[in-house]
């Protein structure tokens, strides 16, 4: 069952084997595990390999020692927390404030900073040896090629990859029917510009990713915040109260984990969201780009993939998984397509070569499904430790909601505690968080706030976990 | 002065040498040059050497060979042409038609046609080896650092680099100053929207390249095409005129060697262009991605160097000189730096990271001016040759103007002539050309079409343009 070969280390592979028993609930809360002894025969390891197990699974917080007792499962300090409270829908659209946001954005990029705030997966959980590998392959097959301009819907060979990938996931597509882009965002951008015009009205979570924001903001767009729930995203019963008020051009979601709140749209939820979209005619923005990092076991089917009437138009990226600075992305636009091929053309009309053959070949023979079970059970370990720390070391009470999947966490503190405040102190202190009030379009979620679980756990990550803790209890 | 060492062949550096002194009037029409023997004494070259230089000249139109008696100087067939006709000036802005445009830009860009149609340099002139060899050492340096994102307006090195070849012509600028983009059409995008709102009356040069009317469309924005000379580019007092009558939000000018016409603006031009700018307040978007292919002495000078107001928007990037598929351009926006760099973050907030290394370390030492000055001396053969072939081959009467730069032949037939046909028949033949009327909001030139020179020359070249000539000849 468990292998010397395989990627993971040992110790770990017994760690998640027993974190899912728990989950699934094998055992429960107060349940003895087996004992060091007894787990040494049961998974024929050494001793100081069991206890490695152990010591992993308490400081994530499913175990606790009692002394000349054992271990026992407990219950999570974070599990025994309330989600944040769900979030209104506004009143009517309103333009977007996000010079406040931009500021901020600055100052969270500086280089020596213990990046918590922006949503950046650090460089060690991506496989940049295998792609640097097939980067410079790429360069030596392709030579001159790749300093020429190429199709504007991007290299027929890394379509057919990305459509072959989303068919593990539900969605009946050839290469055809993806446009390859320069990221996420370009995507957000062509799929936005197919659907609306400045001036429009676009249905939006509250929170929401603030690259959304600036985005809407940038293409003259007015936003309208929907209720939102941290644990089941969008409310799909206020989207529809709301469209009978206003005329919604088109909706943005990031049904699986979204950006900043992880929460996760249940399937009777998403159909409920396109059989609204179809009776409305409202072209709905899926973004995907979380949707490879579910901690359970099967992934959520996307919306894309439960449509029929080309009404969803579906964007994703290869930066969170696999590398953000390749800046490939792609989106399928549905009935759109034509519209978003010639505004790619009109702003981009070739997206860098030399990645798109790296990612091709990567895609093709690079062992991917391997590389994302492995980052997945590395953000599953990374969420847990820092709800661990998050609920040691900040002060009560707090409202948080462990994440089923990507690597962020959201953070509701007490309506007294600013959180750009929390922001510029943090600074001082070589930390940067994502303050709460960035993921509105006018200012809401002063008292919330992001972390990045996507940086690499170490002593320094916990002390800087204390320290923020220590400026909320200052500022509470 | 003729040294085995250089880079270019020594028959090579003789031929450019009596082409200059052709250009510049030591020889004129009619003098014999120096004969082979003389030559031979004069160059201190073997006769084999010479007669190859001297066959470069025939072959590029400037002598003739008159046997028994020796080389003179001949008047160029193309110089005998008449330009085009300079163009009108729209009576009123209208929308873009682009349809017809997309669907042959499909099919220009098919691998197995001879390219004579899209304005795509071939891979062979540009430093693909040093690239190739930079790219990789990029790789081997930044490793993991690749993969993460990068700041918004690109790598602070590659920003001091450019602008240190910017300060080569005139343009007192720091890096901070630039921001890089994917490209130049993302540049036009990022400066379009900053300065204009959907539903805007844009003034353009009469023809203009394709790629900014897909982009005008792409935005909502409506053309107004200015009378424009196909030597000395936008007619200045047409603009005047024409803002008396429209609201004109900004100008997009091309002036140096603008696609199609290759049209140089001359600099009392360019200060009159200034002067109504600064009059009228109105931005100015300066298309500077030939700027570097001149075939003369001296780069002319561009806008952003001789203006203090702010008022323009400079774009331009690498893919004509450097490398297409990198992806690498920029723009300096003057007073609205500010929004063009929040669109910036908003489409597409880091460009690809590893070519900005590549890109970074070549222009810092890669040997970028030397490349530039074989680069010129090409495209300027290329470009002889491809005129002398189009005389010899296509029916009368013509009209073309020889470019001073760039790459680029654009060519007026007889009215008769649909040039659309033109391409058609050609495509049966796997060549493709630009059609006139892809150079025009709402289908005029259509018996004009454009060639692309940066396709380098041989037999098959010239068997195409036969071919072309033929096709005309036939529809005429």
């Amino acid at each position: 069952m468990f292998e010397r070969h395989r990627q993971a280390p040992l110790y770990m592979q017994i760690a998640e084997h027993i974190a899912r028993q728990i989950d699934q609930g094998t055992y429960r809360v107060g349940d003895a595990i087996p004992s060091v002894r007894a787990g040494r025969k049961l998974f024929k390891v050494s001793p100081g390999t069991l206890l490695e197990a152990y010591r992993n699974l308490e400081d994530r917080g499913y175990i606790r020692a009692r002394p000349q007792s054992g271990y026992y499962v407990r219950q999570r300090a974070g599990d025994m927390l309330e989600p944040p409270k769900p979030s209104g829908t506004a009143r009517k659209p309103s333009p977007i404030q996000v010079n406040p946001a931009i500021q901020m954005l600055r100052r969270m990029a500086e280089r020596d900073l213990l990046q918590l705030g922006a949503a950046v997966p650090d460089a060690s959980f991506m496989p940049t040896r295998a792609l640097n590998q097939r980067l410079t392959r790429a360069v030596r097959i392709h030579d001159r090629s790749i300093h020429t301009y190429g199709p504007p819907t991007g290299l027929p060979k890394l379509r057919q990859q990305l459509a072959r990938m989303m068919a593990g996931y539900g969605c009946t597509l050839s290469g055809d029917d993806l446009i390859i882009t320069n990221g996420c965002t370009e995507s957000l951008n062509l799929c936005l510009r197919a659907v609306t015009r400045p001036g429009d009205t676009v249905a939006i979570e509250s929170p929401t990713y603030y690259g959304h924001l600036i985005t809407l903001k940038g293409l003259g767009l007015d936003a309208l915040p929907i209720e939102t729930s941290a644990v089941e995203g969008i409310s799909v019963p206020a989207l529809e109260k709301a469209a009978k008020r206003h005329r919604i051009a088109a909706v943005v979601v990031t049904p699986s984990f979204a950006n900043p709140t992880g929460s996760c749209m249940p399937d009777s939820s998403r159909r409920e969201l396109l059989s609204w979209a179809h009776r409305t005619g409202t072209p709905i923005i899926e973004d995907d780009i979380y949707g490879d990092l579910y901690f359970g076991d099967v992934r959520s089917t996307p919306l894309v993939a439960m449509d029929s009437s080309g009404l969803v138009l579906y964007c994703s990226s290869t930066s969170k998984t696999l590398s953000s600075g390749f800046r490939v992305g792609w989106c399928v636009a549905g009935k759109y397509s034509a519209q978003v091929e010639l505004l790619k053309v009109a702003v981009n009309p070739t997206s860098t070569i030399a990645p798109q053959h790296a990612l091709a070949d990567f895609l093709d023979n690079g062992g991917v499904h391997k590389h994302l079970r492995r980052l997945r059970r590395q953000y599953r370990e990374q969420v847990d430790r820092f709800c661990e720390s998050v609920t040691r070391h900040f002060p009560e009470p707090i409202r948080l909601h462990r994440p089923a999947g990507g690597h962020l966490l959201w953070i509701e503190l007490p309506k007294q505690v600013d959180t750009a405040e929390v922001f510029q102190h943090a600074l001082a202190h070589k930390i940067s968080i994502a303050p709460g009030a960035i993921f509105s379009p006018n200012g809401q979620f002063r008292h919330y706030m992001r972390l990045n679980c996507a940086v690499p756990w170490s002593a320094r990550v916990d002390q800087a976990i204390r320290t923020i803790g220590q400026i909320v209890s200052e500022l509470s």
